[in-house]
């Protein structure tokens, strides 16, 4: 099953069936591209953990080890963005970036999930660009600046049951058409199971909470005016611009 | 004007205000200790926005330099506690710290804030212990396990206008009554309106999110049992006990 969450004509939030390309809810049905219905991020996170480092290729290109353990960080609700919408970035920096991920919907409210149950809270997979300012995430303690700005995290627009995903679903990225990323959910150091026994020993997830599972390799910058698509195979394509004051 | 946020006898969420020790609304009023009322924090953020390092002796204490920029980091939703209840800190760890800081509630949605209209968007002033897990802290790139974990901010109970609180007031922790740290505002490296200019540059900032503005010089291990009062002169005492699984 794929769900779309968007906001219909009357302005009402709803959550509707995909299928056949088209959006249905009651008995309407909208395509994705219908201008009179406005796509919504999949879910309404309280938080948003993110993975570093968790494919050995972008590790390695990025200068990094493989860690022993998941690197965590986090993006506040500030940082959603949903499909079709322009990201902002930060002005007057030399550095952002593209990063294709799975984005894994968490179900119910959760913690201390052992590895063995962990699919059971998982609601769905997602796509997520998690965008990356450099010029600051590389100086600071804490990576704020570099990727907790407004509209780091654009998702969405599918919410797709994992059975709708292979284990080895290409991970991608276009820029204006062009491929930069192209990894497989394979790749994963740390599968979703792991992530989600490790995140829920320190922290409860809540309902619509995400976890952005890293990148594969082939980050690169985003210019203004630059057009990003973000493919996992299986669930769909996030679209979204970029604006570079 | 100093306002407690409690659940009352029949379950409502209300916001009551403090005079006399006790708290007002409408026609009833309540002790803060009144077993009938639940006091809760007194706002409810998207994010709570943490400052390292923003007194230069707790810097030093740390072994750590004066940062040139705001240091920051995220607490979410999750780490949330209120007055009154008890800390579970993540199991098995050694060192598990007190921080007793000013928080800033935000008062409207506001970003690129000038430092000269900066206190035009903040709320009132509230007590908070920034709880860490050094054991987690010590080793991560981003303060994850050692920040963000559940209760790791617990708050209140007390939001006071700013007005009712000095320049120059205390920040102060006391363990089973015992003063651990006694510090003061005007030791403030970023002041409150460089904080969130700061911050907005980046981050839109939502009512109810909270800047917890760093802590001074003093902090310690709190053990199983440990009583903690975070006190800020002018706005009150928050308290909360330990439990360390």
């Amino acid at each position: 099953m794929k769900y779309v969450r968007f906001r219909d004509p009357a302005g009402a939030v709803r959550r509707g069936e995909l299928e056949s390309g088209r959006v249905h809810f009651a008995n309407e049905s909208y395509a994705l591209e219908d201008e009179a219905i406005d796509v919504l991020p999949p879910c309404e996170p309280s938080k948003i953990v993110c993975i570093g480092r968790n494919y050995a290729a972008h590790a390695d290109e990025m200068g990094n080890d493989v860690p022993d353990r998941p690197l965590l960080f986090l993006k506040p609700p500030n940082a959603l963005a949903a499909h079709g919408d322009t990201v902002t970035a930060p002005a007057g920096k030399e550095r952002i970036d593209h990063e294709a991920e799975l984005g894994v919907v968490i179900g119910e409210q959760c913690r201390h999930v052992p590895e063995s149950e962990a699919m059971d809270v998982v609601e769905g997979y997602t796509c997520v660009d998690d965008v990356s300012n450099r010029d600051d995430q590389r100086e600071e303690q804490n990576w704020i600046r570099g990727k907790a700005f407004d509209g780091a995290a654009p998702m969405g627009p599918v919410l797709a049951t994992p059975d709708e995903v292979p284990d080895d679903a290409a991970v991608r990225t276009r820029v204006n058409g062009e491929t930069k990323q192209d990894g497989s959910l394979d790749q994963l150091i740390f599968s979703v199971p792991e992530l989600i026994a490790e995140i829920t020993t320190y922290m409860t997830l809540e309902p619509g909470d995400v976890i952005a599972t890293g990148t594969p390799e082939g980050v690169g910058p985003l210019e203004d005016g630059d057009d990003v698509e973000i493919e996992v195979e299986g669930v769909g394509t996030l679209e979204h611009s970029t604006r570079r004051p």
